[in-house]
């Protein structure tokens, strides 16, 4: 029985992941993700309202339109985590396949809200969950494994299908930290068994591969030290507080509650996406917020919540979207005047984000910076740690799962070349047994009765 | 008699220049110019419409309140070329001194069409030529003397001004250029004249003094040969070919043009700003513009040949505004679909112009070169050369003057610090006789007699 | 009575720092430090046999014969920490002034080693221990106290010198860690307590200040947390193990130990200066080596060791001198195969130290470790934090001293003007109460009567 | 009939280039170069008297061991020009291969130095001429073509193989210069027929592919007008003048000289390498020498011209060697003060050369530089342009051949990987038409019979 691995997207951007594994006549689909990037280029791009091929032209979703040359049927679409590079095209393209989407519960509810919001396709896939731990049945040859790992969205899994054939592994994305409150410590152990089996093939993220400075990424244990570095001081004081982070790092805003709770301010969580991710991590007791925490995402509650504050500041902590400063988030709103928060000299502004490195992002960013400093704000960036694995991280993961075949995927080629040059290191050649995929290419691994 | 230099603005920031040089009572003004960098802050900027005081509480404009505080008259206002950074705010502030504006003829061209232009205020200053290699006396004890440089516009002058205390020299900008073909080289003799006679002071751009690559700043001969090197084959195909430069930068312009005309195709300058520069240099002569050239500024002329164009693009080469893709300006707008010409693959794009670094030209350009590309277009950036002079050029500069004091200017801290260390490298040392001043700070040389 | 400051070495460069400070007639001196980075460009540099004037000539060491003009009289010479940066020229110049040396103990220890190991000068001084906390009259005008804060090698203080024209801070190194397991946090109470007493003026390091991106100093806790998750794994098998760090880095010294006495390795020191600063450390109880752990410094014994520890490499932890790569120091020796002690595949190197950014410590590193990595060495660099403060712990500690004036100190012009324009955004002026001064300048700050 | 392309050297470095081409039964074999940067490793590297297998094992020469299971005969070692990363390695390996050397009469010419100077082994393969423009029968079935080209050293083609399977170019290295004065440009035309004849694979070099700033490599026109601009002032003065540039780079040196000889200055030719270079260039030929410029090669030559040079520095131009900062280069010795010529103040360096970016050169030049600078010279630096083809000039490279297959070679894979972005812009695909090979590897174009 042949199995073959067909990179639909991702693998020449950071961005608009789906992969296919084929194993006999049955495929099993990973990800379908969208590329945001892309959307820049045409400006009349409403995606909500966009039918998928139009998307696909634009390069904003992956091109599955190969999968109908695919002679093989569809068993089942896995998502690992809940990132829209992951999971945003579901609502364009799972409906044309008949097949169930399988996820952890955290993953699946976002999934779900996602379908929810479609105005151009009817998606009734059925939705399964499957949690860390967990296996299932996808087909007689094929059965698929969720193995816990860690990222900065709750529920991340490593996938394992076990084949006849050997174990295929979709690692994307991940990093190794073994110090998160809401999630266990990846199982390590559970790699090393699945390298003890037998891996015929591992498709693996790259995002950090080129990151020569910081090879072992840092714990968020690392980012609860700086953030309560940064934050305890100005609490006592009388000055504003804004904290912006990523809406679906669930770990984190935990982590700035936490800070915050030990000071006498009320917390609020505003943002229609910070909505979104907070709601349904506390409808899953995922979070914890304190008592003192409200969270609100529509404009008019928002609104509210910052007139409020606006009045006597030395009262809460702002935790905001808008960290990228992308002009409709909040807090570039609040940052040019745009809201009911006028920001005062003394105010704090803490950004528990990097800038996501696109000459967009630097120069919104740097827009709000200038903003927020003009009306005398003091801003603490980069408080923050990645969640993507780093090169030794990457170097102890080919250790653990010691697989036959290694396909780089989730970048541009320099950072599957940056991962190439260290999967050589580890004993692999290009074009032997570790392969650099466009997307569109497929690679097939014969079994040996052939 | 004491000599005071005065820092006005351009002495943290590009942008913004304006000087004064008190000698004895008297004072004379050099430039008043914009900061283009400080208008994206505030979302409602109208320059033409607003107040100068709103305008330097924003930071666009210098703060030259602190005028009133000087004890003494303002004989003249000198303008050495016609950059916004340098005259752009002439017709904010102008009117409030009871002095001559003194330009050579292209410069004085573009300040009286920015004072017509003007809807706040009304300017009637006294406009007063004088040219390269003339002198004119200010007061009884100032001499004015321009003294032919290059630059990348026409008629750039470095302004030497006679007293008894020694000559004040203003060099802001320039570069020292052998080979323009519309401008003499540098008049190198009369620069060292003056340094015999006795420089006190030197009040001295430093935008390139952090580049520590280019130490002498290319010539525009090499300019000439990169546009040879990259129109020549192309302009054989049948493919469009789209060339973007600085509308002032008259010498680029011609070389261009003059390259485009060893084709058969027509010339095209379009954009307003384009039209703007090229007619004042055609009235004065400056430019050679080819008999196949046109010239269209307004929307609708704009419109009319870039449909023409369309239409046989074979036939055209079009020199546009919008080198930084700056988002209303012309090259950006065909980028974006905008217009009646439809870049196809195949086209050229040559950018005659570097991006100016800060983040928002940096994003700008990359949208707009992403949205060329894909609509087909071949991009050839870069094929320029600076403006400004380079380390070794200034080492040459202060050799020839030998000044008593150097004032650095025209830069944030980062530039002037650069250009310090090169003058310490020289001999001068920073707090003696080398003097880095903030806007607002002055600098007074004494007299003997005190 | 006036106060003057005058900078002698270190507000040119990162080295050689010696700084005086004269009140009425007395003069206290604060640290003599020298700059190892001039060191290459003479081959024949021998510095303990070479005569101050030849190595001030060499701009090794601080050019302190302008002191020989400073109309007063050295009461004290004052180091506040025990880098070579800071200490290594006090057996050049020391003895030229008479004056007591004093100094924290593990400063004074130090101090007292590189006395005795000096070849050419006699130097006789008086040593007086200061702890960090107390005070001691330096003359009727002038009293020192010592506060204690952070860096990177133990008995670090911020010395303030009370006069009757307020309080002059010297600060130079410090970071503000609030978890170091061998140093209390900074006594930040106390600075701000000096801050309402009045400080007349703040000398203050600057390294980071060009740092925009770690803008609050990482603490040690975080080096402890990257030193966990990188050996913990290592240690338990069975290839070497291999950490270098700074010598005089005792608070790390003390978190790799406690890493590796996690495991059932023995630990061994290894190197001449890690034995130098390891016993001073011992010697005064200060660190809290393992029971495990056996420090060895003359070649012959750190042979022998190695000899040891090449035969059953899993039985050890090595933690050596070289961090830099420099070709004597032990690591890089090992790298080029002139020990016993072979690197085999497997083997693990960590790295706990950044690259101090000059181009031959660079080339030094990069051979070092492609050494290694030829050998089969996996290397984890930068498992690191810094010990100098970043922009926000300056822009805290301005807020905290208020001081009426600032001298930024020990860095070049570009860090001097990096943090110049942080000290302009919380109100100061440059060339008003914030002095950039060059090697040699004095800052006079007269006393109201005059 | 089968074509095979092997991969032996160059495919994972700058360096040790090696490439093999398999038609039917016969084989050609392009370069034999060395890897230089690989020597610092090991420190007891003596190249002339190691044999082949130690310095394979070392990475400094392409490991062709790989050659032995090649099932084909070896027909012509091709050499299409003279660095020593294409030639280095020929008196190593050539004597393994009964077959003659093909190369242009400059490139054949060093290439029989390199054979003199062996110490270890005979090489006695004929030597066989071909000049640009020429073919010669190689085999039945394959006829070799040498099409001029340009580069940085004289007598460089592109080769082109011809066989029944269609045209194989071998691109490696070279750049497109419209206006060298000592090689035509590059034979365009042919370029062009042999597209539209019909080329099977194309073999190139990726040096400067990842260079997005200059996409058209400069001509050296350009350097020309910086050699002058920088040289002609000091020429005129008494201080000395040092200019340095790779010895092998003719067309520079004639371009130094030229400039030189518009002064009354003799010119001093110094340094073993220039010797070697400059007088096989005479001796073709190639190089017009002035009539007062001498080549000195011996180290007693070297330094009885330098004593001259030294009485009186007015009279002379020094041209040597040492561009990098080799420490064994003239240059840097003579900043070192190990030779005859005492630097002075106001001496000027001309370094008509970039730093080649590995750590040890950054060092290297940086010391060297430091140096010069402490005696009193002025540097200028990089008065340069690069010998490799940049991103837009590769692109007009596959437009005029049309290759059915693209093989991107000489460069570590960021390079290869920025050249496979650049072909897959023209409609290429990696792993379909477009070949990532590793040393060692081999990819097979079956003819269509099988």
């Amino acid at each position: 029985m042949s199995v073959e691995i067909i990179a639909v997207g991702g693998y020449e951007e950071v961005g608009k992941n789906m992969s296919a594994v084929k194993v006999g006549d049955d495929v099993v689909i990973f990800d379908m993700g969208i590329h945001l990037d892309r959307i820049h280029i045409h400006e009349d791009t409403d995606i909500a309202r966009m039918h998928s091929l139009d998307l696909i032209e634009r390069g904003i979703i992956p091109d599955d339109t190969l999968m109908k040359d695919v002679d093989g049927k569809v068993r089942a679409i896995v998502f690992t985590h809940g990132h829209l590079d992951h999971i945003g095209a579901v609502a364009k393209l799972a409906h044309r396949y008949e097949a169930p989407i399988i996820a952890t519960p955290y993953t699946l509810g976002l999934i779900e809200r996602t379908i929810k919001g479609e105005k151009k396709f009817n998606v009734t896939n059925p939705l399964q969950v499957l949690n860390a731990g967990e296996k299932c049945q996808i087909s007689p040859d094929i059965t698929l494994e969720f193995v816990g790992t860690t990222h900065s969205i709750p529920h991340v899994v490593t996938a394992a299908l076990h084949t006849s054939e050997g174990i295929i592994v979709y690692a994307n994305d991940f990093k190794f930290d073994n110090h998160q409150t809401l999630s266990p410590p990846p199982n390590y152990q559970r790699f090393r068994e699945l390298g003890r089996k037998g891996v015929l093939a591992l498709i693996v993220e790259t995002t950090n591969a080129a990151n020569y400075d910081e090879v072992k990424t840092h714990s968020e244990k690392v980012a609860r030290i700086l953030l309560k570095d940064t934050m305890e001081e100005p609490l006592k004081g009388n000055d504003g507080m804004i904290v912006t982070t990523f809406s679906s790092h669930i770990e984190r805003i935990q982590a700035i509650c936490d800070v915050a709770n030990q000071s006498n301010r009320k917390i609020l969580l505003l943002g229609r996406s910070m909505e979104r991710y907070c709601s349904m991590a506390e409808k899953l007791g995922i979070i914890n917020l304190p008592k003192t925490a409200s969270v609100y995402g529509s404009p008019k509650a928002v609104n509210r919540a910052l007139a409020r504050a606006d009045e006597k500041r030395s009262d809460y902590v702002l935790i905001t979207t808008g960290h990228q400063g992308e002009p409709d988030a909040l807090l570039p709103r609040i940052a040019n005047g745009k809201t009911q928060f006028t920001v005062k000299p003394g105010d704090n502004v803490v950004i528990s984000a990097s800038v996501i490195p696109n000459p967009m992002n630097i120069a919104n960013r740097n827009l709000m910076e200038r903003r927020l400093k003009s009306c005398g704000a003091r801003i603490f960036p980069n408080v923050h740690v990645s969640g993507h694995a780093g090169r030794e991280d990457h170097r102890d993961f080919i250790r653990m799962l010691n697989p036959e075949n290694i396909i780089p995927s989730h970048g541009d080629l320099q950072m599957l070349s940056a991962y190439t040059e260290l999967a050589e290191e580890e004993g692999y050649k290009l074009g032997d047994n570790l392969h650099i995929l466009r997307n569109g290419q497929a690679q097939v691994f014969n079994d040996g009765s052939d």
